[in-house]
């Protein structure tokens, strides 16, 4: 019997997708971008002087907040940055949700926000998503019922990629009497031609916040950085209360400076990535998957009637040097999240899939 | 009315000390080391490639946690990294104390450890320590009577430097029945003639937690690194369970492995510090100030006497390019908290201390 707290000695922790020891390994399993960060970015981290390190970082991200403003037309009191994006879901839940108020959920979606409702003594009210992977009509009112203080929707939903429109989260967030936490991790994957732009909806609603990673869409995994969007009052806690005095470090903070000025580098992996999830796509529905339609980085391959369940195909795989993600979970547990690589790594995938299932 | 909980919208941030826009200030007041971080740091930074940004970072800090272990004669599992030495004591108050059980801390101390214990909507024991800054005797007997999960101990002392041998420390560990955090952020500065170590008191006692940080020692205050040791059962939860999945990026696992590996160059600087910080106590004291011993890289100096205040004098040598710190607390109103810089930057204070004074 230890000095944690009993809810902590009875929790399991979050595990996090495999990160293989062979450099040759193909890893589409943890969604990271398969293209390297911009040369800009590179450029900042080599131009970092032993008198930056030697100083405590600007504690607020001044610089990081002001770029940040300027690419969403925002201003900087309306932006939190944090050490990734977990951080900031972790600040949402010891900012707004008073110790055993319980957490609201849409079942399935990212693994993490339960194993955080546990860390803070918070019950998870888990509504179930419809076959789309989309919220049903009730999910705010049953959220409402059950007294929650904050709610986590991932959109694009992870692990299956469905996107809801402004229309359908402006909804949400006018119903609920409570703040909504939209993880926008994947964002930067929806396809241009929707137009898709939340942020305007901060300006109708004080309860939403938004998630913004540079892991993903900036190829900056290793860096850890990621930042909140809200109005002004949702932010302000966040900012000057619950974060850590110096969360960002004064390396993180200069080079996702840098990859938000070059966006522009980012943006064309964007439609590489977009351009390989439609051919891997297909492809997958080719070989009998059920492949629901993904603005995300990856896709969620159901897998039926195969000579392998997806357990086993998951497993085969790795033997032969490919990671996907396998969710041992109702509803995951005959599917495949797999991240979009390069057309290489995808095709490699893709034969080894055909190899393994005929 | 926010969203935030009302023990949030209630309290006071924590305010870090001052970062300064000009380049020619000179920066007493946050403790950095005044020497540059080993040339094996910088060449550590400069030789991060693109591919290790774009994936995730090792979720536990391997290696880094192999290399701490070996400089201190530790395994692994007694060692936990984090982003910095405050995200350590947020992650034992999250680890070790039920929402609402108090905290015990001993007065004055490091300011944050009250931000975090209201943050977590805990009540703060104070006890107040002895006319030279160390605990008194009934210390653990006031703790334990009030019911504290995790008693705070800074050691050496901040602000003032004064600092505990391992037998007062295992007494104290040995009376409470919580969790004892050591603060060791300023040990590096402890004189090695007296050839402190606390770290052997893990194996004798189960409840120690010591807190470890790069921002001192190492130069590293802009990168964000500390790490806690303790026994395994201790370490065990912070590692597996309450800390962010990935919580030191890339950049500052690779940077901070280098510089415990160069170990040597930063206690070259260790040394610098410690002749200057007995010159300029001595100066201090020429000036007519107490000055208590410190084993810290600042000194206390409590300003009495003199045409102005500590306040005044404070205010005054910022307005002439150097910051030093000033806390409006009871104890410590009178008093300046300088850090040690190098011989020009010292030479610089104390010929404006000698002019604002006489």
């Amino acid at each position: 019997m230890g000095y944690e707290r009993n809810a902590i000695a009875r929790m399991h922790g979050y595990v996090p997708g495999k990160q293989p020891a062979s450099a040759t390994t193909i890893k589409l399993n943890t969604n990271e971008n398969p293209y390297p960060p911009s040369a800009a970015v590179m450029q900042a981290l080599h131009s970092v002087q032993a008198e930056v390190l030697r100083r405590y970082p600007e504690p607020m991200a001044e610089a990081f907040r002001a770029q940040a403003a300027r690419v969403h037309g925002l201003r900087p009191e309306e932006i939190v940055a944090v050490n990734g994006g977990d951080e900031l879901l972790r600040m949402a839940v010891t900012t707004f949700v008073e110790p055993g108020a319980p957490i609201g959920v849409l079942e399935p979606s990212y693994s993490l926000y339960p194993v955080l409702a546990e860390i803070h003594g918070s019950p998870v009210v888990r509504v179930d998503a419809r076959d789309d992977f989309s919220p049903p009509d009730d999910f705010a009112a049953r959220i409402n019922a059950a007294g929650v203080s904050l709610a986590l929707l991932v959109n694009p939903h992870a692990p299956a990629g469905k996107l809801l429109g402004a229309r359908e989260i402006a909804t949400i967030a006018k119903q609920l009497r409570c703040v909504l936490l939209v993880d926008e991790a994947y964002v930067d994957f929806v396809e241009p031609a929707l137009c898709h732009d939340l942020l305007p909806l901060l300006r109708e609603h004080d309860n939403v916040l938004f998630l913004r990673t540079l892991s993903k869409g900036y190829s900056l995994a290793g860096l850890r950085f990621g930042y909140g969007i809200g109005c002004e009052s949702l932010i302000a806690p966040l900012l000057g209360k619950t974060r850590d005095s110096y969360n960002v470090d004064v390396v993180a903070q200069r080079l996702a400076t840098a990859a938000l000025v070059d966006r522009a580098s980012a943006q064309l992996t964007w439609q590489r990535v977009r351009d390989e999830r439609s051919r891997v796509r297909s492809a997958l529905q080719g070989l009998g998957c059920k492949v629901p339609e993904s603005h995300s980085n990856f896709l969620l391959a159901e897998v039926a009637g195969k000579r392998l369940t997806a357990e086993a195909t998951h497993r085969e795989l790795e033997a032969r040097g490919v990671l996907v993600r396998y969710f041992a979970m109702p509803r995951l547990d005959q599917s495949l999240r797999i991240t979009i690589g390069t057309p290489e790594q995808n095709d490699r995938l893709l034969a080894l899939l055909r190899e393994l299932w005929t």
